[in-house]
């Protein structure tokens, strides 16, 4: 990505995480970013073209902090598959002005996709890999699971972390509660896929009603 | 309530499901309600009083039909406290326009708070009475349950659920696969709470970091 593509995707996340979507005119962007909103429509077509762009340009900044460790030494031993879980759904929650900013981007575009269909494409896409990279981690700490199992504890945890989100962002849930709660769900659904099926209450009803 | 707030906030949640929380300008809403504006500055004094109202107003109107019964002849037998749980979980899904309205105005004010803490007190508020009423099934299911840990699979329940809303109303989740994911969560929590703990991995670890 060109320096110039950068920096407009850059001030497209700053100026949605600070006015929503509804709020993310050209010409502010160009004035945030510092270009013409010549340049913008020369690189991303229309308003439509750079919220898209926008969106992979949030999800990228989150794969990347939400990979990196934590902590000075914590590079020392390589990471095991539990480790890798709670790092990919931790790490989401930081308090740092980037990963706010980011998250607070991100939810905005979820929330906007209620009222315009738009994202939906991308939207979707995006959830999907984020639930199979979870799901990965989920199918490599408890390996005799079946995959739909996985995959519904993979949904429900992303999904969780989605909520979780709105409310750390608007005061509700302090960081640590929220990663209290994430870790906590973790080991419940961790615990649910790795033991047997209970006589009593089968672990996985099927989706009826 | 008279009549006539009610037909002001009636109208205030249409407009909020239509135009988001920045999309409600007084006079559309005096409009929509058939009123003067006039009389909506005298029942709720200003914007805030009228989104303060309206979040109120929305949390009623679920509170009412999570608690109905679905189907015609599903009231022959008392409802124990899974069922009544499932009920108040479950009815956040349901395909009709009154409940596609309530929720999508809900999740908007809750997205809103991230860039306006006006609402933030009241959308404590109403969290926590939700969670309480959660918790309060879930401890009857679970009457030797540590009341931290009920609590904590309340707040994962009801988080969960929010989760889940934004991608049902965006298209990006179908209501049964979704009814699906929150009923399996019901069953994964209960079972946990239920259980003794195991002891290779302790069910809820401490909310460090």
């Amino acid at each position: 990505m060109t320096d110039r593509r950068t920096e407009i995707l850059t001030g497209a996340a700053r100026v949605i995480a600070r006015q929503g979507v509804r709020g993310l005119r050209v010409a502010d962007l160009a004035a945030e970013a510092g270009v013409s909103t010549a340049l913008i429509y020369y690189h991303f077509k229309d308003r439509a073209g750079i919220l898209r762009h926008a969106l992979a340009f949030i999800g990228h900044r989150a794969d990347r902090y939400t990979a990196e460790e934590e902590g000075a030494d914590a590079g020392a031993r390589p990471a095991g598959p539990r480790q890798l879980l709670e790092r990919t759904l931790l790490l989401e929650f930081q308090d740092l002005p980037e990963v706010r900013e980011n998250s607070t981007a991100w939810g905005e575009l979820r929330a906007h996709s209620v009222f315009d269909p738009e994202l939906r494409e991308d939207l979707a896409a995006a959830g999907a890999a984020w639930a199979a990279e979870v799901a990965g981690h989920l199918a490599e700490l408890c390996p005799t699971a079946p995959p739909g199992a996985v995959t519904a504890a993979a949904e429900r945890l992303t999904a969780l972390l989605e909520g979780l989100s709105v409310r750390w962002l608007s005061g509700l849930l302090p960081l640590r509660h929220a990663r209290g709660l994430v870790r906590e769900a973790i080991g419940v659904e961790v615990d649910r896929l790795g033991s047997p099926p209970s006589p009593l209450l089968p672990p996985f009803p099927p989706l009826s009603n």
